[in-house]
């Protein structure tokens, strides 16, 4: 069949395939400094955010990107208290890591003040927990705070940026990686939302080698389905200073005060599982 | 954006969502007995047959669905011997059962022989065990077959079928699954495709019913990604006489005789894990 004017397409080069969403009103459009924003209403897909044409976020499926962005590498730290997230302007990724009680401060480093402030219209559930007094919001440059934050001053990093091209290309690199690894304390965790294992084999390969250059000694990919994003399956990739990335607090996941949708401790577990494929890649 | 005409679009109506190729030639279409059957050149995922404007089988993802389909199954049966597929005409799944040494006895009950006609022709690495001496392709109604099947002569069950509405949705049945149950022996396993856990709950939570009120007393989803797929998430789903289907031949899959893509000990024991809404959906 051939999709009407009723469908939002993203095309993905990198894959021959292309996911659509039946649209039923755009609700916003705008050039903000820095990309293209579009906030759309989709027949069951909840409200969905597109910048520069690419999938954002989706009122019915960010739940599994910003758990397994959050959680495993929360859950893996073992007293997680300062989180800097670089990008998730949506503020999903900072409402999980809020509902952490362990955490003390969370600072949210989004270049583009819109993506935030149309979250807050129209995603208003990623932003619940916005105004909690543990939570900042900074507007800027993710790379450059990177470069000149105090050493040793962060648990965890959560890197929660769009595709290695354009703005977010310095996010991947091996200079970034070694501000990252400075930052953090001596069990710091750094995670990386890492693209399609179908699609991406190269970035992936790449994204363990500069982390590793960088200086971490362990990481681990965690793979994840994502219907928005191309091919439908995704990853994130952690990173740290030697704390082993296969252990995890278990008892305080299971113990943990909030409700998810998607994740727990089996979902962890089966997350680390390396398809042969991709263990032929990293060789 | 909007795809043009040399995208091959499928909607799922379930998801408000759809999944498109882009179309490099149109190889061959045909309206067979049953169904009308169309295959593609596509620019980055091989092959494509697409039956009744659905996906099938592309070249390039087909490996996730038919090696999930299979391998868990043959390797959680002890000494799996006597396997039938219903369905599965494409020869796929066919090919990895005979991979196992254990196999004695591969029956392929598929009502359209045109569906491996073209298969032979379009996807010729799918059918290149359809000439081993165990390998048996019968052309008929798998249902039927199975209501005639001698009782406790089958170890594994495949039912790999298209989605439960038309010829396929009397696959879903208690009747077939009891059917299924009688054929089976005393460590007999059933697995089933399931559909995508993100659109199809309901369909999961009633063949869990089925197969269960059918007198299977252990069942289990496994998980995998599947771009082609709807919402690029599925599923299959076992079922047994009450072998532990937690339990499997894992210095077997480590010592496998043939190489896989996908599969591996680790990937077996992942694909078990259910997220929180389905556990929440199950009871």
């Amino acid at each position: 069949m051939t999709l009407g004017n009723d469908w939002f397409s993203e095309a993905h080069p990198d894959g021959g395939s292309a996911f659509s969403l039946k649209i039923t009103k755009k609700l916003h459009e705008e050039q903000s400094e820095y990309q293209r924003i579009e906030i759309f209403e989709t027949e069951q897909f909840g409200n969905l955010m597109t910048i520069d044409g690419l999938y954002m976020v989706s009122g019915r499926d960010n739940f599994l990107y910003h758990e397994m962005m959050t959680h495993p590498s929360l859950y893996t730290h073992p007293a997680p208290k300062n989180v800097v997230i670089i990008g998730g302007g949506d503020c999903g990724t900072l409402r999980e890591v809020l509902r952490h009680p362990e955490v003390e401060s969370a600072l949210q480093v989004e270049i583009d003040e819109r993506v935030t402030r149309l979250s807050e219209k129209y995603f208003p559930e990623l932003c619940e927990l916005n105004n909690d007094s543990r939570a900042t919001l900074y507007f800027g440059d993710g790379i450059k705070w990177m470069a000149d934050a105090k050493p040793g001053s962060v648990d965890v990093i959560i890197v929660d940026s769009t595709d290695p091209v354009g703005p977010a290309e310095g996010l991947f690199t091996e200079e970034f990686f070694r501000n990252c690894h400075r930052s953090l304390g001596p069990q710091g965790i750094i995670v990386q939302q890492s693209e399609s294992p179908l699609y991406h084999g190269k970035i992936l390969k790449a994204l363990h080698g500069a982390m590793r250059a960088a200086g971490f000694e362990a990481t681990q990919t965690l793979f994840f389905p994502q219907p928005v994003y191309p091919s439908g399956w995704w990853s994130c990739t952690m990173a740290s200073k030697g704390l082993d990335l296969k252990t995890f607090r278990e008892k305080d996941v299971a113990n943990k005060p909030f409700e998810t949708v998607y994740y727990n401790s089996d979902i962890h577990r089966a997350a680390w599982a390396m398809p042969e494929f991709f263990k032929r890649l990293l060789g």
